[in-house]
């Protein structure tokens, strides 16, 4: 595409993007900064930091295979039995984000997750609600996914 | 507990859980109606009806080991797959039902689910976005897992 129409077209585009996703309104981009570090964090093989995107309350949830998780401590706890070294940490990427608002201070965030590791990589997909609290974004529920190993 | 203290205690109780969960507000009996008339479908074999709880959209989205599913019609096809016959339905069972609201016009809601089978049961837990449509709550987004086989 010459480069002044996709100009002409991005601009043409603009006014109505921003009706939908105003600065403060939607906050994709403090989502995606949170997830980006929690990314981080775990590559680091540091779980408490990791941990920091969610929000730190009993009523905390996280649902999976195993039933529902509750608490932030109870989650740490899970994380470092599920994961107890770098080998089975391995190298996390998240991948396909989608940020759905709910309204101004919640969001919908689907996603891939994806553990390279020597000991056979680990995928699946995720659900995460968050919350915007006085302090920030925070995840107040998630639901994570292993994808189903084709033999 | 004697009876009398009992009901002091829930006379005591009531301001604060009104406070909570005003009737037009949160719309917990509203989604937990739509819950249980799914269950009702499921349990009479009819998969069409049993969506009719979710968004009829192609933004509709379900999460699970398979990864995403997109759309009411990839949804109804899915079930379709899956559950070709009644045998595969078998009865379905939801409990443990959380209704957190998310804003005016959104909420979470996790629960569990069990189905009764000649040829195996099978479980799991939920999570569910649900919305607020001008037709009424609708759920958005489904993200539910099998419970991990126990040996």
């Amino acid at each position: 595409m010459p480069k002044l129409l996709a100009l002409a077209l991005v601009t043409l585009a603009l006014p109505e993007l921003a009706a939908h996703s105003p600065a403060e309104g939607r906050g994709d981009e403090a989502i995606e900064a949170i997830l980006r570090a929690q990314q981080t964090a775990w590559n680091e093989g540091n779980l408490a930091k990791f941990l920091e995107g969610y929000w730190n309350s009993p009523e905390l949830t996280f649902a999976g295979s195993d039933g529902i998780v509750r608490g932030y401590d109870g989650l740490l706890e899970r994380y470092h039995r599920s994961y107890p070294d770098r080998k089975a940490m391995g190298t996390l990427e998240f991948s396909g984000l989608e940020v759905r608002p709910l309204g101004a201070d919640a969001a919908l965030v689907l996603g891939h997750w994806h553990l390279t590791r020597t000991i056979g990589d680990a995928g699946g997909v995720f659900s995460l609600v968050f919350r915007r609290f006085p302090t920030g974004w925070r995840i107040i529920h998630d639901h994570t996914s292993a994808q189903k190993q084709t033999p």
